[in-house]
């Protein structure tokens, strides 16, 4: 599982608010351990969540702590598998430069969100671009009203959104997550 | 959308805990609020929550209705629209006589679970198998720790579990329902 080329980071901010303002979205406990779990089961060993709150940093350390060291770790201990991949950074540039360390060639950011915007690739593409050990692709997930323009402008590649089969289309950040990851990284077991 | 030959169930009983006892689950608020989201995305017009205790479906009641009919309905309107299609059930027999109202035929269950069962058949089968729109199909997803093997025992069609890509297969039943519908009713958007 060494170096493997896809991580997930989770923003909290730069995030749009309801009204269009460029906010830091508060922490959501369970997207901690959805997200975790389904990257671990998807074979990512990196998730980073990402706020510059350094009280919500904090806060996303001792959820995770709880279940690696505490009283939790012993109760279920597939929960501490997932919540060891889990990295807490103050911006998507320091997780950037964590997940860098493991690689020559440049991370490449990679976007997503519910409408679509042109030039986008379908994630069957951007599954098979992964094939690349080499290249690292840091997938990052907006949490709140999504992530803000200027993420959407600076990134190397922008995904399809999920589309679903009709005019509703309004999944939480953690079904997105799991559909995205199922979608790039999930087989279909065909054997009994 | 009438007459949609696909319902979900999640079951709070019968179901194991940690310990292999059958019991009854608590209701988790987000697993009513993402499992909508999920179903109405993928074009759903049935959600039911099932629940023998009668506290435990008032307050499934309350949650919906907060977004329904509270202040949540003019704050997040399609929040509403997909707690709408959420149908709270004192049994897996009474989600049935719900559902089948609405067909001749009469409603196969459908289950899945972690592990692999002799039987069982891939997601893609079963999407074919939904094709045929005079056919109701109810899938329970079990909360806690699974369904009872009488559930098992009892269904019509037992699906292949979801694997990951190693051998940690740990989602959350919002992640697995999420990609489950992906699979069996989500479409590829190759258009831009």
């Amino acid at each position: 599982m060494t170096g493997n080329n896809l991580a997930i980071a989770l923003v909290h901010h730069p995030v749009y608010n309801k009204h269009h303002e460029v906010v830091t979205s508060a922490l959501t406990n369970l997207d901690q351990h959805d997200i975790a779990r389904s990257s671990k089961t998807f074979g990512l060993d990196r998730f980073y969540i990402v706020t510059p709150s350094e009280e919500q940093r904090k806060l996303a350390e001792r959820i995770s702590g709880h279940w690696q060291h505490g009283w939790g770790a012993d109760y279920n201990p597939d929960r501490k598998q997932a919540l060891d991949i889990v990295r807490v950074t103050p911006s998507i540039a320091t997780a950037v430069e964590d997940f860098q360390s493991g690689f020559s060639e440049t991370v490449k950011l990679v976007v997503t969100g519910a409408a679509t915007r042109p030039g986008s690739i379908a994630l069957a593409a951007f599954r098979t671009l992964l094939q690349d050990p080499e290249q690292p692709y840091l997938l990052l997930l907006g949490t709140g009203w999504g992530l803000t323009d200027e993420c959407f402008a600076s990134a190397d590649i922008t995904l399809k959104p999920i589309a679903g089969n009709g005019m509703y289309n309004h999944l939480s950040v953690r079904s997105a997550a799991a559909i995205m990851l199922d979608r790039i990284k999930g087989i279909e077991r065909e054997d009994t």
